[in-house]
């Protein structure tokens, strides 16, 4: 294989706030705090990581790409990011294993069902 | 920390033959070949995986968010991205060090510079 994957870039109006945001969320670190490209990394060295790249639009419609995460306890994460500032979405979802949640700047993001339960 | 990146989820109109390119171009493994929800990882237990949700929209607009891809050799991976199917695209975004492509459904994604340039 001849690429890896390096990350995901999100387009932000703010990419030093939602950047940071996702960091405290995800328990991650900073690798880069350029306001035009904040990037953020499970560690240093570890990819893939998230860069948060500067645009002027705002989000539109419904992300068409989005981050599912596996909690160790879905009440008690969904509750954290809630308190974080994040909130909770319909997007037609349903009756689903998952919980549907926006960041700050409203791009979607799924808490799914702890492997435990 | 409490929650895990499990994946990200790409809506698709045809996750199955989608799926399967992202597999063949990323040279990763498919673990779930259900056509709703089509799931590819680079290693079986590895994560983050990518999972292609059978959706019903087509793309309407740039992506919010996107894959870079770090190739050890730019210019042969472009011409292999091409040689599999995905296309050159203008954003705007002028004269950069990466090149813009659309996988077939039309999803933004950047294969940056290699790192030894």
């Amino acid at each position: 294989m001849t690429v890896a994957w390096e990350q995901i870039v999100v387009d932000a109006l703010d990419p030093v706030a939602l950047g940071r945001w996702w960091a405290e969320a995800l328990g991650w670190v900073v690798v880069n705090d350029d306001p035009e490209e904040f990037e953020i990394r499970p560690a240093p060295e570890r990819l893939p990581g998230i860069l948060f790249e500067h645009v002027t639009e705002p989000k539109a419609t419904k992300n068409r790409v989005h981050i599912d995460l596996r909690p160790d306890d879905q009440a008690a994460e969904v509750e954290r990011f809630l308190a974080l500032g994040a909130t909770k979405v319909d997007i037609g979802q349903g009756d689903v294993s998952w919980v549907v949640m926006a960041d700050p700047e409203g791009n979607e993001l799924c808490i799914l069902r702890s492997r435990r339960s």
